[in-house]
């Protein structure tokens, strides 16, 4: 029987590039694996996989009867909405722990490193594995994307050593200009719809039974949403009500000048000001030296919520 | 800020030999660690402690505003009552994924192996420290006792290939014949306090919102059960009222017979019945061929409760 390997909802290029990478090492090792996808491809990770020339992985969103093998994250939230009725047989992650529980012993690879792929490297090296140069470009990449070309406070010595590993047996020289490269194309907003924007790479999480979704977009420029802001910020609000979300926050991020625009519509926003430590005004505050969602927005908040 | 490497509730050996090893370990790469456990040491562990020249890890119960590591399990009700309130940094677990959450990135090695101290080896291997001979002993003997001397069908070959380094390092020629010495220990039942038998392996789970516990018992010959297990049986009802639980359970094990006779105290025994398919009489029923609690009682029991 066949396990899926499969990212989370909305998928980046860490959950795109590591279903891909996974999957080949475990079929290298014996056990059989297809790569699949809970969404559409960013730009970013179109760029990615064309640079590399893989075709994306089959969008599958049901999973039950299946064998899953679910890479960068462990919340329920972020799943299949079936997966109660898959079989978790495996997890790479650089997450908080969330609420995915199974019924049967598994094997999770879970690290507090910058990126799943850096994981995915050590399980190369744990089996001994060559991987494919092509495979290294796209893990390469996704540690690029995720560590902000190593800009963010997640990135660890560990994510910068597999960069450059993998750069070498890809082959490229200039990593970092391909990084910024990556970024340009994500920086390309105008004429996408509004919608599309905002769940570009957009996660709920349940904040002590408060769903609460996150978005964010990485620009080189913030400028580039000098027209679409107030867009944005009417999309949030409908959003929130759509989907009886207590908050939703959209990070605009900095990549160069390092810090995000917090956009948010929150039935409470006095939690979210307390959570940071800052004053909101008209729905927004510049966070400082903000560019990590995992590491410096989601645990104040998961701490507000639970001692509110 | 050191922190406290601690197992389950209830310790068994691989909560306490794995405590031991992982802060052993975790000093040699920089990292302060302090072993500690939850509850008394049992016989078995107490004699592995006495054999490799060990004293027993500090008894800590509370561990709120400290940083944890978490050794042998991810359930809430086997962790520190004040779990909540420290901060979980790790998990080595050889189980399925129970309902521990955290609110920041962590490392978790786990793996579907025989025994939580066999993934600590892989820690050793993959930060190329060397195990000293004692600590190899401890490691060597939770590995035989969890994968009942190889017998148990938890027991994978990793698990045999790291006994058989463990005992090369250790200087152990025949292991087998320590493992047997061990459970021999563990086979002393007689003279011991009824509760302390049935506490002495005994595991709380969250079973879809029904609280259940399940006591092992694993034994050389059931014959030293004789004049004991009526007491036995009228002390998990007593325990399962006490507890307010639904079903406590227990397992009088046959390491050599390999099955298990299964003590019952329910409030619904139908559905313990249906999930192994098998009548129960005077509430008790023997398994044949099960020795795994982790692999062989809890799964169906799990799905039962959830189908229930």
């Amino acid at each position: 029987m066949a396990m899926y390997v499969v990212g989370h909802k909305i998928p980046d290029s860490d959950s795109i590039c590591g279903a891909l990478a996974i999957a080949y090492l475990k079929n290298q090792i014996g056990e059989e694996a297809i790569p699949t996808r809970l969404g559409d491809v960013s730009p970013e990770t179109q760029f990615i996989l064309d640079k590399f020339g893989f075709t994306a992985p089959e969008l599958k969103m049901s999973y039950a009867g299946e064998e899953v093998y679910i890479v960068d994250h462990t919340e329920k939230t972020q799943a299949p909405d079936d997966i109660d009725e898959a079989t978790v047989v495996g997890v790479v992650d650089h997450h908080k722990l969330g609420d995915l529980t199974t019924s049967t012993p598994l094997e999770c690879w879970i690290r507090p490193v910058g990126c799943s792929n850096t994981i995915v490297k050590m399980m190369y090296d744990f089996y001994n594995v060559d991987i494919p140069p092509a495979y290294a470009g796209i893990m390469m990449c996704a540690i690029l994307s995720d560590t902000v070309i190593f800009k963010s406070p997640t990135c660890t010595t560990a994510d910068i050593k597999c960069v450059e590993a993998l750069a070498e047996i890809a082959g490229i020289e200039d990593y970092k200009a391909l990084g910024m490269e990556m970024f340009k194309v994500k920086s390309a907003v105008q004429g996408t719809p509004t919608r599309d924007l905002v769940m570009r790479d957009f996660k709920d999480f349940d904040m002590h039974g408060n769903l609460v979704g996150i978005g964010q977009l990485e620009v080189i420029d913030l400028s580039v949403f000098d027209e679409i802001k107030a867009d944005l910020a009417a999309d949030i609000i409908k959003l929130k009500e759509e989907g009886k979300r207590h908050s939703v926050m959209l990070l605009l991020t900095d990549i160069m000048k390092e810090g995000s625009l917090m956009l948010i519509a929150s039935d409470n926003e006095t939690i979210i000001a307390d959570a940071y430590g800052v004053t909101v005004e008209n729905n927004e505050v510049w966070l400082d030296g903000v560019l990590s969602r995992k590491k410096q927005v989601v645990p104040p908040l998961q701490d507000g919520f639970a001692n509110a």
